[in-house]
């Protein structure tokens, strides 16, 4: 006992400093010395989706299990499983141990080889030089903005769009320029209000096609008059554009997804991609930048600046990379038609069911995994905006919705069609009795009910 | 036919302007127009290494098979395969279906834990909060560097040193000031040069321990200097540290690895680590930074930095992720110690054989993979610098060992000691006839001999 009591002594004498508790104004003294402070960059840092969310006030109603419309993330629910040929794909690559080592920075020859074939069209060819694999989606936006724009410079994107083009460019100094989308056009671009935005500093377009949050699919015209808007620029100087296409191929029967570098030979585009959406793991990290440059004007300068900027933290986990080929090769045309067969559907029962709510506008999707739901906000005069409501919505009826406003768009609220259509169900039904309890008929209405 | 012609005529027309061959000049004027240009980010990342070896010509004797010292890569030749335990935790995790989707941007809680846990020591106590997954140590250095310094700021970088840390600080406009290392004293850091360095924009120190590329252990003592140097600004401001881990617990038997963190109570450390080298699994990409912060100097706004930080690609493969407590908890003892049984007696075989070649000056290594060799320059007379030695090691020998130019060191070369064992015998044979066909006496010498 006495020698275990030294023991405890003897910790204690030789811990003295760090087990002694340091009164706060001491504390912060020390911290005021050390005077560690965060980067501007990191400051600069924003998500709106987070800032957002995290000051909703989210208190589910404990009488409803919660429903979250809300992840963009299909397989949160287990009802959209990858395909078991993706799964031994991954096996295989594991068992060959070819590929711990490290890869090249830009990946391995014969994966960006895998790539450039799945992707080749007639009007868009590519080899494996013209393709880059990256940390996901994510770090391939991320390299092409890096490599395409300078502090000062600004980008042009979509609005309602994806957030990740904002906190990307943003935190590096880069000026972003919303462009509307149109909602009673099925979202296409107001291209009218695009052109009035570029100016000399504007260094990239970015198109986001099928979309995140809209779930629409531009028509192939509608493509080629954004090239014509981005053409007509050419004379002073050309914005190359950064087609963020992760979504792409995931459209409904009924519609057809083309790829913007197969309708142009002359706008230099960075096509970006990856594994997530469609092959349904987007944990996996996969991503790819397709380089469509048939007229030489990115030329080595923008493809050099690429690699370099690959080489700063590498990119895709390599088992991911060497299951590749027989991802891409070996999946079965029924493992997509299922999933999208499944994602229409959903939409539909969505669509239908939310546009008889008095007071909500949905905009029915033609691909992705997104639908659109405008608020109109005049017959909800208890919220003030579209984050009042969907807070109270959780409240009240255990359904959570994204507000648009964090895809800067206001009034709008997103549904992520992949959960289970039982759950669809149930949750448009709550949406319609939350809508029905606070719906108010405008004055003009009202004095019509009076009569 | 007429039919065939006439769609051939057609394709011609439509697709005229990308199939008629354009004049070289007037691609340029095309490119002048367009104007795209590669950011200033871009032409700032720079890569040392393939600057330096893409401009040596590295032409092997045709004569004798190439052999490679040079690539820091365990697991190209296949004698260091990973251990069986750590490939069936990837297939578990691939089968439970579990790690397709997102994982938090910090990576899963679970696997954090799991770090924490592996690396608590009492000096040094980890919780799931303190651990931030990244996509390989690079990007956790990244990170790390991108929450602490701003453009202008500098930090302070251990020379000889792994090039990463100038390519991804220069990218971002800060300034990088080289610490020397004492080749006479096993690489220990010259704590008054380091002293001299320090001035009020220094954000972050470097301590790389064990050392790529000199394969150094730093003792305790030696470390706890360290730390005082750090510690005697403090009354002016103090200086983070940035402790790069990533060969942590890779070291001979005869000396002891211990982290920086465990020895002090006052210094805020960010520590890098990953699976990359004690795993064997560098392509994997799956690293991590452990927040050390006892005194709370960091407080939140550091902490925060990194989580904001690590929002903008999200970080390693969910697989990997899945995988990672089984893998830190199932490898078994003699995994690591046969990894480090081979490397020691490789070194000792190097060390021994380049001791007694005339003008080479190997220092032997306690961990890590490397060994670093100085050349006596004087007794080469043919040969500028280390660069053009290790060029025509390459030409008449077939050995290619980096110059460590590329480590801001000239008058060394690192060998990498992962190659097997006969290979690492039959280039230090060669590398012995290369030094005994152009070493020279020096003059005072050669008149003894002359005598």
């Amino acid at each position: 006992v006495i020698l275990e009591w030294f023991i405890v002594l003897w910790i204690s004498v030789h811990h003295v400093s760090a087990r002694v508790p340091v009164s706060a104004a001491k504390l912060k003294a020390r911290r005021q010395r050390w005077n560690v402070r965060a980067s501007e960059m990191s400051k600069n840092t924003l998500n709106p989706i987070r800032a957002i969310v995290d000051g909703m006030k989210l208190t589910p109603n404990p009488e409803k299990p919660m429903i979250a419309l809300s992840i963009g993330d299909p397989t949160v629910f287990g009802n959209l499983p990858t395909d078991d040929s993706v799964l031994q794909a991954m096996k295989d690559a594991i068992d060959s141990h070819k590929f711990n080592g490290y890869a090249p920075s830009v990946g391995y020859l014969q994966s960006r080889e895998a790539v450039a074939n799945f992707y080749s069209q007639a009007g868009a060819p590519l080899e494996a030089k013209d393709v880059i694999l990256t940390s996901g989606c994510s770090q391939a936006i991320e390299l092409a903005i890096s490599a395409l724009c300078n502090p000062g410079d600004n980008i042009l994107v979509p609005c309602p769009g994806f957030s990740l083009y904002k906190t990307l460019a943003v935190s590096v100094g880069v000026q972003v320029k919303f462009y509307n989308l149109l909602p009673e056009k099925s979202w296409e671009v107001d291209l009218q209000h695009l052109e009035s935005l570029i100016d000399d500093r504007t260094t990239c377009l970015i198109v986001n096609n099928p979309s995140n949050p809209c779930g629409s699919v531009f028509t192939k015209e509608h493509l080629r008059n954004i090239l014509a808007v981005d053409l007509r620029f050419a004379s002073r100087h050309c914005i190359p554009i950064l087609a963020d296409e992760i979504y792409g191929d995931m459209v409904f029967p009924s519609c057809e997804f083309h790829s913007l570098a197969n309708l142009s030979s002359d706008v230099p585009i960075l096509s970006c991609g990856g594994l997530a959406k469609r092959w349904l793991v987007p944990g996996w990290r996969m991503g790819w930048i397709l380089i469509h440059d048939r007229n030489n004007i990115f030329g080595s300068e923008i493809r050099e600046a690429l690699v370099k900027l690959s080489q700063r933290i590498l990119g895709a986990c390599t088992v991911v990379q060497g299951a590749l080929e027989s991802i891409l090769n070996n999946t079965q045309a029924e493992f997509y038609q299922s999933t999208i067969g499944f994602l229409k559907s959903n939409s539909e029962i969505c669509f239908a069911e939310l546009s008889t709510v008095p007071g909500l506008n949905p905009v029915m999707p033609s691909g992705a995994m997104y639908l659109m739901v405008g608020i109109e906000m005049e017959h909800f005069p208890e919220f003030q905006n579209d984050v009042d409501f969907t807070e109270r919505l959780v409240t009240e009826q255990s359904v959570f919705c994204l507000p648009a406003t964090a895809f800067e768009y206001p009034n709008f609220f997103r549904i992520v069609v992949t959960v289970p259509e039982e759950m669809m169900v149930e949750a448009c039904g709550r949406i319609r009795e939350f809508c029905a309890r606070h719906y108010r008929p405008l004055s003009q209405e009202s004095n019509d009910l009076d009569q």
